[in-house]
């Protein structure tokens, strides 16, 4: 890493909106080491009042379905309506770094060039707590760098789309049309947890396709269940490449703004994200503790293999490790409390 | 509770098939006293190699769907096929256990009077982490009296799905048609999980409108998907009242057997679930050790306004609550291991 700055030289570059400053201060958030961690906890206390303020949409999809191109479109036109945009993408299945940082500037060419762009893929060898909190705080820093609209980008195929659910104001599906492609590796579940499908490649032979396609979503999703935010899931067609529909879907965004800010939605999903956000750090702090104890570490394999095999109960196992794991504490509880 | 026997009275009563012995011994399981987790522990050991023959159907539907009439007209289906049901209910929101004992054997009357049969609501004033405990330890009681289909039926309005599909082999979502009616109450996500839908109360004027609605779904579900057992979610109609529509749904959990044993889902799942069993077990005992100590309830409630307030990071919040845990277990780990 270069030469670290002060976190008062990092906040007010941020704040300033100087995009090599928010580059290097998410490279610092970004970094295990903990002298690091102490200087983002100093950035992000110092920019903490100035967040909270852009829309944040979660986009996923399959390889293929053409995100990069679709971002680049909606980026571009929200950028010719006088908004800055920054871009977040997470991918955890990658193990290449600045390999991908160099794929997405070129899928994102002209985006990429714009002065009111920030584009920045997550540092895709961290572990996946680890883009859960470099996202979140990521965004945070897009916040006080006055960004309006803040997009983080994932794959539609593994346990990262609940994540960005959880940290977005709008999640959108992209898929594909015709023949079988819209399941196409999309992950039971996520279709629920959208709040717009947008069908992509809606263009020459593929528009009627497509146009049935996003139909026949219509009359499934009537039949599911309302979503916690009062919209109405909506599905659109789009072609990013001809860059066709993304009105519509500029619509779709205003519209649901306009519904759950009326509605309380927006203030307590935010609240609630927050609490979560708290909530899950716990959790994910204290079984990571637990998992690379060593004491756990050379018991739990014997004890996995037992429980799968159905000679000894999960509920066994699990009390003996936890016995080991805890001895410590209660022992210490005993002494200190008396 | 009455006197305490032995846990080889409690197994061998089991084993032989008497439903007063089994009926003590998940009173047993369900109690919080220290010496009655041990008596539990040893009972369920001495039954353990003789789990896992059964066959375990989870059922859902909000309150007026008919749930305990489908459990009776399917439970007495069963019973005619020569084999012996349990039926194990979970009602977390319900503060009345005894009085739900007994409303639930007059809502079964027939079934509850048959030899084959073997009714038992969760004592419904425990804790969710309990309740699932409970559930997952008395199917293994069931299942060591030869009961050949266990089924857990929960209320499809909380978070008690995931728990019941977590812990069967098939997951059931009973609904009705009409109106506006088939998502009344219905949580999202839940008729994802489903591996049949069944639209009930299908008789009289109600048919057609059940038919209709049933050819509806099946359109939708086809548009998401497929589950991980290889097995296309079914949607049938029929009237649990007027006894019709359950061949069908016995066809439907025949076939899905066939699938499931053919495709190796059935041990693999069970596996898993196992697995999970062990860490969820886990996961639940580190957040209540966590979220019950002293230490951090004096701290808690404070931080998490000023989170949800958003003048707070969720992450610090959270880093100050896990030093205040954690500052002993490290002290004991740094002393022990040198």
């Amino acid at each position: 890493m270069r030469q670290r700055l002060s976190a008062d030289t990092y906040s007010a570059g941020i704040l300033s909106g100087d995009r090599v400053m928010l580059s290097r201060a998410i490279t610092v958030i970004e970094s295990h080491l903990p002298e690091d961690r102490i200087l983002a906890g100093n950035i992000l206390k110092a920019i903490l009042p100035h967040t909270g303020q852009s829309f944040r949409i979660g986009i996923t999809g399959v390889p293929g379905v053409g995100k990069s191109t679709f971002i680049e479109t909606l980026g571009n036109y929200v950028i010719d309506r006088n908004k800055k945009v920054a871009v977040l993408t997470i991918d955890p299945s990658s193990k290449k770094s600045g390999g991908s940082i160099l794929a997405d500037k070129t899928r994102m060419e002209k985006l990429s060039r714009s002065p009111g762009a920030f584009i920045r893929p997550s540092a895709s060898n961290s572990f996946t707590g680890g883009v859960a909190r470099n996202t979140r705080e990521s965004i945070l820093l897009c916040e006080a760098a006055a960004y309006d609209i803040i997009i983080v980008e994932t794959v539609g195929v593994g346990q990262s789309e609940t994540m960005v659910k959880g940290m977005t104001d709008f999640f959108l599906l992209l898929m594909l049309s015709g023949a079988g492609d819209e399941l196409q590796g999309i992950k039971r579940g996520i279709m629920e947890m959208a709040d717009a499908i947008a069908i992509n490649k809606a263009d020459g032979d593929n528009m009627l396709h497509a146009e049935n396609a996003a139909q026949e979503y219509r009359n499934a999703l009537h039949l599911f269940p309302a979503s916690a935010s009062g919209f109405q899931q909506k599905v659109v067609t789009c072609s990013a490449k001809h860059q066709t529909g993304i009105d519509t879907i500029w619509e779709v965004l205003a519209d649901y703004q306009q519904c759950i800010r009326g509605n309380g939605f927006f203030e307590r999903n935010r609240k609630s994200q927050n609490k979560d956000w708290m909530h899950d750090s716990i959790r994910y702090a204290l079984e990571s503790e637990f998992y690379k104890s060593q004491l756990i570490r050379r018991k739990i394999k014997t004890l996995e293999k037992a429980v799968e095999a159905g000679t000894e109960l999960p509920l066994d196992a699990a009390e003996e490790l936890l016995r080991l794991f805890f001895s410590k504490i209660n022992t210490t509880e005993n002494q200190s409390g008396q």
